[in-house]
């Protein structure tokens, strides 16, 4: 089969065999933002078409591609739910070259019952359900990070954190952008934002010490970014994890990310389990191998 | 005397008597960064000259004018510090048609040691101490909030919080700001977003909730910038009120923004009492008559 996981910036597609080892792969800059007049027929086409040619049928898309700005709109299915109630809801696509089907995302409600959603993050998560045990968490960091509770192989709830999203609206809209100069991004800086987001005074008291240490010499203006950037990601790892320590947190996404998620989560009592970005293809190798094919 | 609050955006000038009493009033929108060529001399002349002319000649000036992208820059004096303090360290200026002075800013640490700086908003606070009693809390709602600290008339310590800058930064910058509409700004989201402050998960996550909430249809699109708004003076006032209820807070500033602090105040357990921006005029008369003036 083919996997896809479509999102709003890039197309990333998997070749994947029966046994669920990847045959092989194409990634693109060809997110739904990129996709000109919704031409999402031939914009797949045109990336899976060899894969086609050499006999493949089955195409299952997962991510944005599935929301209303995308090609179809897949609605939300209910939490709790596993690869098993997913692939029961997957969405058909006309395409004229191969069966294509679409992974709906997931809606639940916090603690507090507020309403959430999710598109692309659940099959990254059903891709490592092997390592997890029967009552796991995982954390996909990102523009809209994603906590995630999994019980028995089934998604229970998850809430959305706006941390990359506000970063970068710190970062590129507000004064604190103005004193910061290009530096690396982890380091002792960013553990020393982990650290302070421990104090008293909250976040938007935090986040303007990226602005008064530079002026009272304190932090170099090549490390506010970090610093910035482990303040935001420290209130998050503490809001999300568990009060008791000793959690261990399957972190999922891209090399750079979860490389610093799993600093501020050890600095805040849990155990980071790093996953890679293939996460994707196994979870769409697990929903289309219960998804009923023509 | 002549005081004049002269920030970054705006500058407001009052003649003030002897005996405290504003006699005339001029609001420009005259602040550092709409004059040219850095002419703060002929500025100031152009605004107050009538007043000059009539026989002023000791101008006091508050606020940004004081800062290294201001007229001339006025050290930070150091927390303790009281109007008599400041009057001692007033930093003069050459000015052809009168005596002018600056207030410096002050500086202080928040519990942890990080940095704090302020200027323009010790000369608010030293104009209503008047109405404080020997210790006092004061709010100064804005871009870069400040809460401030005070005892027997002195600024002891205060905090920033960048609540109105994350917030014009989250609407104008990020997905939230898309889903929503012109609305009224206070009222029942407003509210709503204070008490969602309270919850477990954190800012990161509450602020989601102006977008998830919409798509699931249970927040109005002209209500979503009234509920973030809650939701963030709701952090920023739970993170900077004492633990136990019944505190009263001096919120000080533009009436807008202090009927949505004193509410958000109300609702987290404390007790506001509001003060209007007059209180520039009357702490710069204050420590003006401390002043040794030529």
């Amino acid at each position: 089969m083919i996997g896809v996981d479509w999102g709003t910036t890039s197309f990333r597609a998997f070749r994947i065999a029966r046994d669920g080892t990847i045959r092989d792969r194409r990634v693109a800059l060809r997110g739904l933002l990129n996709v000109p007049d919704n031409r999402f027929a031939d914009t797949l086409r045109e990336e899976i078409g060899p894969w086609l040619a050499a006999g493949e049928q089955h195409v299952l898309l997962a991510g944005m591609i599935g929301s209303r700005q995308g090609w179809k709109e897949a609605p939300y299915l209910s939490c709790p739910a596993g690869a098993r109630e997913v692939a029961d809801c997957l969405v058909d696509i006309e395409f004229d070259w191969g069966q294509v089907k679409l992974v709906p995302g997931l809606s639940a409600a916090d603690e507090a019952g507020v309403a959430e959603v999710m598109r692309g993050e659940e099959t990254q998560v059903f891709g490592v359900l092997g390592a997890m045990g029967h009552s796991a968490l995982a954390c996909l960091p990102g523009t809209h990070s994603k906590w995630v509770k999994v019980e028995h192989g089934r998604i229970i709830r998850f809430t959305t954190h706006m941390t990359g999203e506000t970063f970068g609206a710190l970062c590129g809209h507000t004064i604190l952008g103005r004193m910061m100069r290009e530096g690396p991004a982890g380091g002792e800086p960013f553990d020393e934002g982990v650290r302070r987001s421990r104090d008293p005074g909250g976040l938007l008291h935090h986040i303007f010490g990226a602005r008064s240490l530079v002026l009272a010499g304190q932090l170099a203006e090549t490390d506010a970014q970090a610093y910035l950037s482990g303040i935001l990601i420290g209130h998050e790892v503490r809001a999300a994890l568990p009060a008791e320590p000793g959690q261990v947190v399957h972190t999922i996404g891209a090399p750079e990310l979860t490389v610093l998620y799993a600093r501020a989560i050890s600095a805040c009592g849990g155990y980071p389990e790093r996953h890679d970005g293939e996460a994707a293809a196994r979870g769409l190798a697990l929903i289309g191998g219960h998804a009923t094919w023509r």
